[in-house]
């Protein structure tokens, strides 16, 4: 039989180091040519499988894949699209055979989050419910760092040392001017159900005394006084007060924070956003001057200050995947298993895609201090060896230098379009 | 006549390099041992002086001074507390000399913007007006750019690579999102009256269809029409709109557009935020979905992207101060004098007090396009050696090793308090 091609796709929310996951992929399927055909990456995710826009990566050059390890966002574009069940949306199935077939794919690479799992998960049952054999692997990716099994997901690293480096520069920043000016930051960065990200920026607390000195988790309902006595003995006693917020910290209504506030200048609800409620809540109470700053994709994106365990993580799973699927394995996904914490190692494991999907994994609740404003000894001997080492990319003209592939079309093969949005 | 000793200070808003200069300038006094004195610097800037809270740098490791170089921040604390003149601060003045001569202080070094050039200026004039003899010498240093006859102002290329490097990034973020998803993403930057900040966001673009697909400068009337026209010819085009936006950008009734919005949870006119008020106005008007993002403190305090030309030359500048004062100058501040575009070569050189003094030094006209949206080739020129060169701190376990100064107080002389706040 000849050799079978391979579809490569990201999904989901990008990160600074998606790209060197697709980087460990293809230069280890490059290194693998007897065995592997040429590998198809989707144009905007599985969307692309779909529409069968494909890109032919191999009519990229040796140094434009390499470049792929320091550049950040998703080379061949992301989407958010879930595929439902087979039961319920047959005829997306039938099309990705279609196009699967038509282009001689065996292979199925999905990198992305639990949804991105769960895609995978139904695309491999494809074989079994549909007769169409294919070999189906996942690749872990999110900030949220909520998938189960691996230690940790790539991309989390990566914003974790971003929060943590950015809360304690501003820090410095704020402390200088708390005598006659600022006396309050606050940093709002993401994290909608789990507060992992939040929690990284505990990470700059090395003493007593060091920003931050609050952090506000989604797992903990918001207490106003609390908070206030908490901000107001900071200042008392530090003379300033440095906070990180999750931007998914709710109150006791369940309602988010952020959507508390007032109306925006259309009379909508107030959209996003919970560092200025928080701040003008201060101002407001206790009449201390702020600043805050929301990170937003700065966080996700901070390819410059990515972690270096972070990114031979994201292209080791890049890798692995290859090499699980030409071992034969099937309906699987490579995972982080943590060896030893001091020193910190790991090695490549093995998840079912069944055991993957739709799990989500939260943050044990010991991670969090019993007051609810800090991380625990747990968290942090967790956490650390995620941040550890750097990794620039390479710079020119004082700018960094990622790369934009050529991103060339496979000519299509099909007739038939196939409408998807 | 016993050798002087020196007072330093930081004033107004801190930046990654200030304490690069405060490096350079203790560095090179303490080379200097046989001609001046100790450096005494002051608690919270000029305050510090007036209330005889001086601290003693000579307590200080060679290595803890050393760090300064690479330490973001104000070492010493700053303030933002303007003299007043002479006559109507007579009291203030009196004070100022009452402490130099407890401490046999014969240097004043201010290291600050426009304000404190100002300030420095006045006190330049005690020696006249008063009979103190003191030899006065300004720092420039400030993020906004805006001082005379430096050709750039120390604090600024770090800032400016920040906002390069981000909307590099983030960029790659949305763009990657773009087809299901985020389309647009607007990134607020410092910078209340000129759009230094903000033009140099425009670096990031080199070629056709690269971020920033546009920039709001404060010295650029918002106009709804035009703007939005761009926003949704730029999502034809290239499939997004990546915007760069200053926190000073006006309406045509002079207002900030930050203040145009609504309400806060509060029922305050709502504060800050001109980028979530652009994003609601282009969901509103052309419904994309946004992201957004204000980096505020963030810009300002990275010194992990800091540029190697700001950090040479911050330093720079701290040295000449001290070599200035022992040759005798007076009223003074030593300013960079490019000398040569490509390659890019400075030098320092030397401005009057008098001169520096309440000039603002805004952006020309023809550095921003004839549209009102991009950078001109001459801004590009004129910026891009700003950003160049990295100078990264060092790290430990994944995070930036930055110096906090033991900070010890010189004992009080007087027996008089002094009240300031």
């Amino acid at each position: 039989m000849a050799k079978k091609n391979a579809f490569y796709a990201q999904s989901g929310g990008v990160t600074a180091v998606i790209n060197a996951s697709a980087c460990g992929l293809i230069e280890t399927a490059r290194k693998n040519r007897d065995k592997i055909g040429k590998v198809y990456a989707g144009r905007n995710g599985i969307i692309g499988a779909l529409t069968e826009e494909l890109i032919d990566t191999s009519k990229e050059s040796t140094r434009a894949i390499a470049s792929l390890r320091h550049t950040p966002g998703g080379a061949f574009g992301s989407c958010r699209y879930k595929l439902k069940s087979i039961e319920e949306s047959r005829a997306e199935y039938e099309r990705l055979i279609e196009v699967f077939k038509a282009h001689n794919i065996g292979y199925f690479f999905y990198n992305g989050g639990g949804d991105s799992q769960d895609t995978a998960h139904k695309v491999s049952q494809i074989s079994d419910a549909m007769g169409y054999p294919i070999t189906c692997i996942g690749i872990p990716k999110t900030v949220d760092n909520d998938l189960p099994i691996t230690d940790n997901c790539p991309g989390f690293g990566s914003v974790a040392k971003y929060v943590a480096v950015s809360i304690r520069e501003a820090a410095f920043d704020v402390a200088s001017m708390a005598k006659t000016s600022t006396k309050i930051f606050v940093l709002e960065v993401m994290g909608r159900h789990a507060g992992w990200i939040a929690a990284a920026g505990g990470l700059a607390a090395e003493k007593e005394g060091d920003a931050p000195h609050i952090i506000l988790f989604p797992e903990i309902v918001f207490n106003e006084e609390k908070f206030l006595n908490r901000v107001k003995r900071s200042v008392k006693k530090y003379g300033y007060c440095a906070i990180v917020v999750s931007e998914g910290v709710k109150n006791r209504d369940g309602k988010f924070l952020a959507e508390a506030g007032g109306t925006d200048a259309f009379g909508h609800a107030q959209l996003g956003g919970v560092a200025p409620y928080l701040a003008e809540l201060i101002k407001e109470r206790l009449d201390y001057k702020y600043h805050w700053a929301v990170a937003d994709y700065l966080q996700r994106a901070a390819r410059h200050i990515a972690s270096k365990s972070d990114v031979e993580q994201a292209y080791a799973l890049g890798k692995a995947a290859i090499e699980m699927a030409l071992q034969g394995k099937n309906a699987v996904m490579p995972a982080i298993i943590r060896t030893s914490n001091k020193p910190y190692r790991w090695k490549i494991g093995e998840a079912a895609l069944a055991d993957v999907a739709n799990v989500e994994k939260m943050m044990p609740r010991d991670y969090i201090s019993r007051n609810g404003f800090e991380i625990t000894a747990a968290c942090r001997e967790y956490l650390l060896p995620l941040i550890k080492g750097e990794d620039y990319p390479p710079y020119k003209n004082g700018l960094p230098q990622y790369v934009t592939l050529k991103n060339i079309a496979v000519p299509k093969k099909l007739q038939k379009g196939f409408k998807v949005l």
